[in-house]
């Protein structure tokens, strides 16, 4: 297997990160999103919409979007929980996250550390947003040690992925200690 | 089970579609969302997120997000395809929905249709990228009847509540006929 990523991009590392904890075997390529390298027709050959992570499977079939990816990787594994209704609160946090929290948190980041911005010349209500995505987790976290309950799941790996950078998008982790403490666990989970 | 959900919103749709394909019996409880009907405290407590739709299972507990609850609820039937590479591009259909479609289609629909913006007053990029996302599902629907393949799942249910309804967002539809056809072709499925 093939994945086409940039490890700049948190989206990318989703499936870097599982197939590393899964010890699932692959060939990284690297694609410079900043040289729009995913936006090429050998690469929308391969992915119609043009983004990064794709995965190239073993038989040449594609798959892309980051969560899409991690579910198909990770099926059967210990990073999907058994009971069903704990699958479908795991898959309520990642399509969250991508609706939610990456478009704030991930936006700004890459505003900042990508296209130069200043914290103020964020997009007041990306930030707004951002701050109540936060406070969501936050408030989640202080029930339990995980997203969903005492186990690490791909709910943790979606969204650990950009909110440990979330600093780099100006936010302030101090004010969510459960959170914090949560990014560390995940973190030595994942051996990052 | 109880569907807590806004029938003008297309995500809540998807939820009672599901079902009533799948001949789920439920009870749906209006919640009025121009009201802020989901940002009650009660809400609160079955809903984190405070979003519609929020469905309460027969046991008590609730689960958010509607592409999480259709993928919950349809666990093992026919709008789920039994290949698991089929499964993992049902997902990536989805996943592109909440971060590449919705954002921009149901977006500006809201804004015209309930905020009484004009189609001049709509945000530029959201346009642009609502374009894009038409642009993308009309090249895929040239190759095959639904979304995966020939057969209904539920990356066309979640992706038709508001590509149907795109034109109360001032995107023309006329230029994508195989997305026209594919509409139809849902519509008759769901019977709707």
């Amino acid at each position: 297997m093939r994945i086409y990523g940039d490890l700049i991009s948190g989206n990318c590392l989703k499936v870097k990160w599982t197939c590393d904890k899964l010890k699932l075997p692959y060939e990284w390529v690297g694609v410079d999103i900043m040289k729009d390298e995913s936006r090429t027709p050998e690469f929308l050959a391969m992915n119609r919409f043009g983004q990064v992570p794709t995965v190239e499977l073993d038989d040449g079939r594609c798959l892309a979007q980051s969560n899409a990816i991690i579910c198909y990787l990770a099926e059967g594994s210990k990073l999907i929980p058994k009971d069903s209704y704990d699958r479908g609160r795991m898959m309520e946090w990642m399509f969250w996250e991508q609706y939610s929290h990456e478009p704030y948190i991930a936006v700004c980041r890459f505003h900042m550390k990508y296209l130069g911005k200043s914290a103020d010349e964020r997009d007041p209500d990306r930030v707004k947003r951002g701050i109540a995505a936060l406070e969501t987790m936050e408030t989640a976290l202080k029930e339990s040690d995980f997203l969903i309950g005492e186990k690490l799941s791909l709910a943790d790996i979606s969204l650990v992925a950009y909110t440990r950078l979330a600093t780099e998008g100006g936010f302030d982790l101090v004010p969510y200690p459960a959170l914090t403490d949560w990014i560390r666990r995940v973190e030595t989970e994942l051996g990052i």
